[in-house]
């Protein structure tokens, strides 16, 4: 038994009394969004195990979470793109295998079914308001029609540029002034996207290094609202690594001077970072938790290539200059290869059930603990991955036991 | 402000009241030793900050530690190789800078003045009990001569090979019967300094994956006689790299299926493991920690070989094959590269330190929190690095408050 | 346009005029017989390109080869596992991509029917000398069969042990008598296929560092009977990428002091380099051609290890350690990872060619050009993969012309 | 003996009868001239072998090149930091062993007193025509001080911006125009210091990538002078390792699909190196070997990044992605980490003496066969590091050869 498993030997198990969960997905149609999609057929019809969804690990156990089975997926996207078709070339790049994607015709279909129209303001006609009211009843038509107690809204659409600051961020009433006029385009899609999860009160979270919910009257009017949130930009690669390892090097009092670090990736993810503005928001997020795990007199030059041939497999060299006793220098090298979609399909998951599961308790606002899914966290400066991975655990067992001495009462008879 | 940092500030700082306390090496004068005592001068000197060294962290503000000032070393060895000159052939490889050892000949000829011969088997002359006699003399004169509260023992000589079980070691009088008698050598030399340490009250840590204090009927003895003692086997790179790094995988529900391992080194170090059977109880300790921390069925082949050109620095290369979500493959690779020695000597000064302040504390027996520093923690299953910096963290806290507290009303006039 | 390529420029196109060739596979159901299979088939349909093909390239451009659709495959092998179902194996585990299995029913199984069954010591009945006119006469019904002008006998079958040295390796008229001698087995499954080629006056190469022919009896019967021949052990990896680094250090007047090098693999490769006595054999040839390239003096610890979960793809890290002016140190570290058997397939093709091409020249006995192929070149000391690749193209120009001048004279009419 | 030593067995020993040889350093202060100068005592006093220096091999043996002590040092700088000095720099910072300075000072103040003032554009006064007639004044003046046969001048200074075109750079008379104009100032010190050696019968290699006398009308000038010159960019480290591995994989056939490189290192290069300018024309002529032996289709993201603490050694990670048989995916890793300096320094005695030899024989004009010594090599398209080896070695026989002749015939009495 490894060791993390002990700590949940005192926790009843719980179950879910919640009814169905929705999961929309801001990009269903993406290489994520395709493998959600997949992984959740092939884990139903028991073709693979939850391995990588850190919700269905021991630690978790009797944490009341709905089952794979309580999800129902749909989302938003700008591509027409089948699911099926997306699949099968996840498959003829290696990503996939398969024996997954041979049976997943009909889930895919269904799950198609429930994917509308993404807010693309190329094409839109109207004010941005008209737009968030539309995805918006798009959710609540997804919640009604399928009788879903909770509905989790998690954008996975590809990164943005940097966006430069404006005064209506910062005001509520400018901000709505804005939004009606059918001549300003102000907010990206990603906060569009967000204000629809608002409306239609549901809970919400940002895969990406885009605005999304990120701006100051959006976070505001969100608790306002009172719907659970969490961010930011997912953590599950060369990042991760990094909040893993950091620590150590503090732990032991070695002082690191340099963490160099050069990404490279095809793929769709490939090309977006190949645009030079789309990939400054990325790299900022990347460096901020190394800066505030070892401090910022690191020099920490990073780099994101697009190399279309690589597909979508990621590999990262890290190459870490820590200086020991006595001045001695240490380095350290780190190589990291992995298909990045197959890493974050599973997390998406895992958030799907914690943020029903704060909704479920009745949280409002941001949800700090779950820094550990996020490169920039919101509402923590925690970046410390065990550190993140101890409160992820404390907040799941202790939100759980609130919910489920609820569920007990409500049952019990007078 | 780096993270851990924070955790301190509400901590009072405390002072050491306990006086000079003795560090008492085994092996004294191989490379690690040498370290120790070029170190402790250039801290002195203050031509080099305590880098390296865990104790000296903000972490650890507050607790009651003996200052870097309060050390007197001494110890044992075979060899009768000065210092001084030990300490130039590690400039002349490079592992010491020269402005170090440039103004630490006296420092160094006082230290050998202190360092009495070790226990050699092959020219003992007497049974094995008259060499703990001996020995344990030597380190209550060195006690003695400069009136020191505490006496650390810590056993930093050459790995030995791995110890074939008798029935001694799990029968006192029978232990004890076998010491006496001249003809027998049934312990070897690590074990000989275990019982040194014991006879003279001195508190001890096994650094080597020597059998040492590990034998039962000896830890039943310490414990018996009270000393604090801890162990077993200095955690510097490799094995430290991947307790930091295995726990991650851990949390997010991948499942590691091999994690391949070569390490090259030259140097004493490298001769050393070039001993097949030195080596045998070296990768035993390496795999344990893996194993305890992933599940039994990892594949884990790791080798160590002597490469004498590449002198004291060890380059290890690891190989880790993980699944992820729908049987994706993850691989890390890892390579670390660093002087042993340089990051063993500050871990030496943090051990003498914190068992100084658990003799203070009066602790008998094991202390499992000193896992942190070790491949193979007695006393303790806890192999998660990130675990075991808050346990010695905690553990320092605590005790060093009931030292304070201690201290306080001992000086308080009724 | 590349730099080899303009070599060729001068040379007139080349035209085969001498019929079918026979691709005889000892081993003809393993990882590489089914791709080959597989590989000739994708190619002669137009669905892949002849990359990886030496012989493919502009350098062999002019140079008279049989083309792929001259090429018959035939071959021993002790497994009875049909090549489709090996096909689609190396399909699920990721090796070969489905599109080029998707059509190769057919001629999998024209090329199963071609298959006879292999010399198993543990089965055989008889003399060894039976076993080897059994399989001569296999090779000669597939020969006249097939209406083949040349047949290649090329040995690809698994690793066998280090062979010990016998008398009989050394005196042809022993070596007869054992043989026929029904309750000796003295060579090993290897030598009775290279026996079988001498035989049957088919050409051979040694792709594995199995004896095959490389005994001294055995090499001058081949040469007396007027076989041209090549091996030893295919250079497809690792040793690959050191024979072509190593000159480097060389030409720059560096030392090289170690070169240490850890490989990794599963799949059926793995497994049988997991008997510690196949991969002596193979650790051997890897070796002999380092020394050769840099100085006797180098430390060159090897490792392979058997790694399960990894399947086919081979991994392999090598540490290079230079010494440069005023004992500057250079280290060089080299990860290499590909299917072994996608790179062997190739090379499979070439060797086919190039030996029926020194067939049809009439050549007899070793060719040492062939050392291009080979970790351990037969009647070469070259090991420097740039002196190779010009030595290969060299006499493939030369031995062409030949064949072309005789094909031009053959149809001039008097 | 190694392969390449055989090639040379048949040559006779030839011995340098032209008397002693200049060695004129543009940069003689900066890290490369500072370890040529302590390089050449060492090795004068038997300190240091001659390794790293190339024409010290085997293979160059009877060739007829001026001995190690038959150079003398001199040069330009625009620094006045003492050799001396710099040397101790050195030391501390790890490069050099203490051991080769400790009895260089008399040495390296010889040679500090051979130094002349380089040219500064931001100080010069007068014309550029002024500063090339003082420069070249500079040079005759130390030919004729020591009574030198041949002077090489050698350009090792500092990188600099990419030059834009300019319609002088293509007319001769307007470039003198230009040049004799005190109020402009065209060309950069680089292309100065060139012409001053053209202006005095110089010999001329530029080791750096900066214009130098890769101008057209310089380049026309100095072959008209009848000045025997090569260049450029010196080939040290990460470019080396790719020239000698990019041939491996054509000659098998294989694609080179993507060559991704980063570099990571401080020091005074590194610092130049960070002014994203210089870096441009580094990355320029280190991209165009690798287009030139792989194909243009090749992606090949590069980075120098300056990493101030890494001091001197420099690292570089390349990740090569090249397709085999049937699309198989072949990666190969290359981490290379050494003191760049160290790696040029013997470089510059190699073309010191070959390019004396070269004028010896009276050459005229770019001399092709140095393309061995650089990333970019002027008159030549070869890229391929074992072309080049072969190409050097052949060329420097054949005139030694001829030389020899000479030096034969010279002293026959008639």
């Amino acid at each position: 038994m490894t060791q993390h498993e002990t700590s949940t030997a005192a926790i009843d198990p719980g179950t879910w009394h919640e009814g169905r969960v929705g999961l929309w997905l801001i990009g269903a149609r993406g290489s994520i969004g395709t493998v959600v999609s997949v992984g959740l057929h092939a884990m139903l019809a028991e073709l693979a195990p939850p391995t990588g969804c850190t919700t269905a690990s021991e630690a978790f156990a009797g944490v009341p979470l709905p089952a794979f089975a309580d999800l129902v997926v749909g989302g938003h996207d700008v591509s027409t793109t089948p699911l099926r078709q997306r699949a099968h070339e996840l498959v003829e790049s290696g990503m996939l295998a398969h024996r997954f994607v041979a049976t997943a015709d009909d889930a895919l279909a269904r799950t198609d079914a429930e994917i509308r129209p993404g807010y693309d303001p190329t094409t839109h006609l109207g004010s941005q308001a008209d737009a968030v009211r539309r995805m918006a009843a798009d959710i609540t038509a997804f919640r009604e029609g399928h009788g879903l107690t909770h509905v989790v809204v998690i954008d996975i659409s590809s990164t943005e540029p940097i966006l430069e600051d404006h005064v209506e961020f910062h005001d509520a009433d400018l901000l709505t002034a804005a939004l009606e006029d059918p001549d300003r385009a102000l907010l990206p899609p990603s906060s569009i996207a967000a204000l629809a999860a608002i409306e239609s009160d549901s809970a919400y979270a940002c895969f990406t290094p885009s605005a999304g919910l990120g701006l100051p009257t959006l976070r505001a009017l969100a608790t306002e609202r009172g719907i659970p949130y969490a961010g930011q930009d997912g953590k599950t690669g060369e990042t991760l690594l990094r909040t893993a390892l950091a620590p150590m090097f503090m732990a032991r009092s070695m002082r690191v001077l340099s963490w160099a670090g050069t990404n490279i990736l095809g793929g769709g993810d490939g090309a977006t970072l190949a645009d030079p503005e789309a990939v400054r928001s990325k790299l900022a997020t990347k460096t901020r938790g190394l800066v505030s795990l070892v401090g910022d007199h690191v020099v920490a030059p990073l780099h994101i290539d697009n190399v279309p041939d690589l597909g979508d497999v990621k590999t990262a060299w890290d190459h870490i200059h820590a200086e020991g006793f006595l001045s001695s220098r240490i380095t350290t090298q780190t190589i990291w290869s992995a298909y990045d979609s197959m890493l974050a399909a599973p997390l998406i998951l895992d958030i799907a059930r914690l943020l029903a599961l704060a909704a479920a308790d009745g949280q409002r606002g941001v949800v700090p603990e779950f820094g550990f899914f996020f490169k920039d966290p919101w509402g923590s400066d925690v970046h410390d991955f065990s550190q993140q991975t101890v409160a992820l655990r404390d907040w799941a067992h202790a939100t759980g036991a609130r919910v489920h001495a609820a569920a007990q009462t409500a049952v019990t008879p007078a």
